[in-house]
């Protein structure tokens, strides 16, 4: 019998957002997904538009999530969406979840996950009394060469981990001219994201490529946040110091205002042995370096990879794939974890390495501890989460 | 109204095929396609299981291709297929291409476009008769940074071109043992894969290549083709000096043994007063270096850039885009151009910038010129196309 | 009249040293300075054998550096060393120096410039008591495209600095084994290396160079600094917050157990309108990265450059110029102070582009800062020295 | 007792000549060179204001080179200078090294070695009657990671060399107003130049590198030489396929007009098993890359390496040395050569790695043939040195 797709709705992403767009190719790419609802824009025409553009059947082009939800809701169960992908500015991220969960539809949000921490907790609370999936798109995770990574580390290639260097350089806001463009308008407004711009926006992402790759977690954390534009109330730029839970140090630097980088996220990893070198920039290459031997130059597709690795692969060595593939790793993940959840299997995130709701709160405290560190005398502050962690 | 998905079939490309797997990802990814038939294997079991797991339906996944041009051809014109991919063996190419041409079906076939150029010429005489398009999958056209190579090249920004070098260095025939691999056996053999294997296989790549950003054709050539590994008859590497019709003078390089190699393709064109360098190993990026003055590094959406290099990038500058969304650019634009022929539009392949009979026939000549010049004695072989060109 | 050479004496730098063989080569290269005596060693025997091997007379070749100091005093002032370079570990600089210039030689001196900054303090007071030149080597200086970049920033090329990016990572130290290796006993042991190892051995380097290329200085510093390889009681790593006195913000990592990494010194910059970026891996290039626009890779020996650069040049564009040859412009530089001097024309270090007193002193306090920030709990330590800056 | 330095001559290299001031630099690094006669020009005046500026004694700062090889001549033996070093145009290095030959001084020449290959066998023939050394400055031979290539290659690393492809791009002369430029004029002119500019300048250099690295001897040609800037009858770009005795194949690219190229030299060697590519540019790395493994990045003094290689490095991993450094290894090794010499031990170029006579004759032997079968219809030349090899 013919596979069928996983039916996706999406809220946020109407024309000329950008990244609705890129959760849309990166949804196509593999054909297991098809999206077949949207409340795409606040605006009910623009809304609608999208929806036509996008090949929707109009009826189901809603004005509003509240909407889209009670209406798919009452399809039947092999009509209606599966789940939602939440492409919003991040203040909506927490209210469109919620309704989504508690409609019965699994949510495949945007990051950072949330406005606030206690959101991300009150979230993370829902999630627990209803039987719904939740990802988080920390899209950097799903390059194969950080598999390969995270994977010769817990391999133990690297010997134990003293140092991690990870920095996320960008300089599309390094004039102040750029506050008002429809990007940065709403990342510079505390209302709409958050008590931070530049670490909520990418420091959250090398934060969670840091703990991801190495397997270890933030403690503590002494930073440094700057408003380096005039007319900034939130963080263009900063710089965090990390100690991790086996005793390895630290170094996170984040700025949108480091002018002429591109989207230079770069991850260094030092251990006893061996340290690994990776960069987004040339995402399908991986530095090995030994102590005192020649480096090697690990790449995509050539010689023995780990499963996870091959996994995460089109195509053979040599045709480059970017940033839509890596992203698109996700939304294939997060579809077999689906799949394996309406046919009743076990459907953890860990399993289907999907981020979910343990990565949506640590990025959250990452978020607001930063923001704390930042702003105390004291050069430490720990780095905890609820009672629990 | 909601749009309409451009309805594909596919000739080869069953379960295990890599380049059939390639362009149904590159076809899918801006969902503006939709796979709807299929011929995926000479065995019907195979074709079957095939279509299935695509999703198709399973009336529409055919035994074979003249079967499913017939069945199609007499489904309702807004169900039936709009064009075939045709990803076999090269010596399928021509008569697949044929039968669907001749039941009216629009063609997008993997190159070579044919086994031999007398084929190549009998197909572009068959496209005068019949009101059909016609694309060519030469990949690399599609990367955004060629399109910004050709646009300068074309706006006199080199001046008068003087040396072209392109090469194309592959490893993964280095060994004699992987002359019996699923993709070397077919490739290694004349009946299937041609007289060439090298120029045939990516060969033909660089020149295209190199005629495409140059806006120059081939005059002349003198080659020297080898079969370096035991057992091979066909080319497994080569190098081909080369006349342009400007009196620049050029240099291919294609080998398939250059061990360590992954798909090194790179193109130099060096002008009077500035130089182009790109390599498809990190397709993002262009240097343009002018005489003695600093280099520029340009970037995809670095800058102001061509609207063509715009129309073919779908991220912002530092999310890297590949091969897959190169080979997406070629069925994005042949998509558009199947839209304008069927809204009664203008629909030429050079406005649609898809490669299309000229590039095939160009290429079938290529390689047999070259074969022909590896053998003769005389240093230089004119590159002649039929009576006109 | 045939042009005659720089003098120079020796301490330090024996059969099987790597600083003093670097210094030498450094001092030949031009050959403008010639070695004539040296206390290669504190054993006479080694001492002796070194200076003949170096083609020194035998009788000066000296058993110590007090000896060869009150000896070359009394040789005609046409014959005796003009300059002594010293080439010992650190905690002989502030003796060695301190006793050649009591006895009017002018001082070429390793760096860190003394054991601790009280000494360098007194050093400075008794630099201002005596009529001797004294240089520093800051070898990173030297490099050609290291000039061009604190030009173009002199020049305004950049705006205003906003941020500062200096790593010095090497992984020579990541072993345990390596603890008691010739270069590193010394440096791991505070009586001869001072209250830091990886900071006095490289963080200073980074600091120099980052004040010597931005034209800022450093007013305050948070530090994070590890001992992380076993039975180590100096630091082998750390990492500096830094504040400037224009209020731009800076970060300083600097590391020896950085495994693979071999002498990763890189300096980024970013102002107003454009950024910076040089790696001591590749010197003579320079990336210059404008706000949305094209980076230009400057090329040592391409197109236009300051007086300044090519003054630090030899060769060509295209011909790699290294380490000895940016060691070498310290060496070519002070041996044109010292001609000045001896001619009677002002000779300051500024002048001659040579590392001083100046940068000898900041240096020491960047060290002890450093090492007292990392000791304290508030986050913020003031960079201040004496009374007077 | 104290160590004798090696007296040397220089013909040619006054002030303002860019390859004098280079053979200077290279033969003062390590000390064991002393410049002490020179006939630096053609005319007197410039000649003695040469040699004062160099620190030369005036009586021996000679009017030309006649005079210069007679007086020293009369010198006493531990006087009068060991060596000539050539640096003229290229017309005048045989009847140098011929007049120094005959009197009794030994030969470091520049490349090419004479004007024709007519002279190089003459040469031979005179060093054959004469007991003197004779070195070569292939200068490229000199650098560390060649010196791991050869040695690698020679260890069996790669099996069977199959493809060797070198190219040496520049773009120093792509402007016809650079015809006129002091380094441009005379190797645009036949008559001090010889046959060929762009063959005879660098593609002499590729030719030898690929010979001293593979230990393969080129057996057969076909040439493609272009004057592809207006004005010129010598020709500024060319591209020369090769046959080696072991039956492999090659590609030699040379250009002059290549513009935005700085010194492009690089060599790429594809064995059975493995492959090397070493690039001028960056001359401290060398990729060694196995078939379908992991490519290894390897760096000068990183991990073991032969012993020719140490040989040839005078810093520690990671501060890179250049040009002038692998130039002083000629002359370095040169001098140890004279010193074997005239200890009474054998003192062969091979076991000194001393380019000499064979390289000048295979030299001047590769520019005739390529001019040769540039110029004929046939596609291959033999590649044959008189009735010998």
């Amino acid at each position: 019998m013919a596979k069928k797709k996983i039916r996706m709705g999406m809220v946020g992403g109407g024309e000329g957002a950008f990244i609705g767009a890129i959760h849309r190719l990166a949804a196509n790419l593999d054909g297991e997904i098809e999206l077949v609802a949207g409340a795409f824009s606040s605006d009910p025409k623009r809304a609608k538009l999208s929806g036509e553009n996008l090949g929707l059947a109009p009826e189901r082009c809603y004005p509003n999530y509240i909407e889209m939800f009670a209406s798919e809701a009452k399809l039947p169960v092999h009509d209606r969406i599966d789940f939602v992908a939440i492409v919003t500015p991040n203040h909506l991220h927490f209210p469109v979840a919620k309704c989504a969960i508690e409609a019965g539809f699994h949510v495949f949000s945007d990051k950072p996950a949330t406005l606030t921490l206690q959101e991300a907790e009150d979230l993370s609370a829902l999630l627990e009394k209803h039987s719904c999936l939740y990802g988080l798109t920390h899209t950097y995770n799903g390059y194969p060469m950080i598999k390969e990574a995270r994977h010769r580390i817990a391999n133990g290639e690297l010997g134990a981990i003293r140092k991690v260097v990870v920095e996320y350089s960008q300089g599309w806001l390094a004039d102040a001219k750029d506050n008002s463009g429809k990007q940065a308008a709403w990342r510079l407004d505390a209302s709409q994201s958050g008590s931070s711009c530049c670490m909520g926006d990418i420091g959250v992402h090398a934060a969670n490529l840091a703990e991801y790759v190495s397997g270890l977690s933030i403690t503590a954390l002494c930073a440094d946040l700057n408003s380096l534009v005039a007319g900034r109330t939130l963080d263009d730029d900063g710089t965090v110091l990390l100690r991790f839970n086996n005793g390895a140090k630290g170094v996170l630097l984040a700025s949108q205002i480091a002018v002429g980088e591109e989207n230079n996220l770069r991850l260094r990893i030092y251990g006893e042995h061996a340290s690994l070198d990776w960069s987004q920039m040339e995402p399908n290459s991986l530095w090995l370096r030994p102590h005192n031997a020649p480096a090697l130059y690990l790449r995509a597709g050539v010689g023995s990879q780990s499963a996870l690795t091959q996994a995460a692969m089109r195509t053979p060595a040599g045709h480059p794939e970017g940033y839509i593939e890596a992203f698109a790793n996700l939304y294939k993940n997060f579809a077999a974890q689906i799949r394996a959840f309406q046919a009743g299997l076990p459907a953890d995130n860990l399993s289907f390495d999907v981020p979910g709701i343990r990565e949506a709160v640590r990025g959250m405290a990452f978020i607001e501890h930063t923001v704390a560190a930042s702003r105390q005398d004291s050069k430490w502050h720990p780095f905890q989460i609820g009672h629990s962690e």
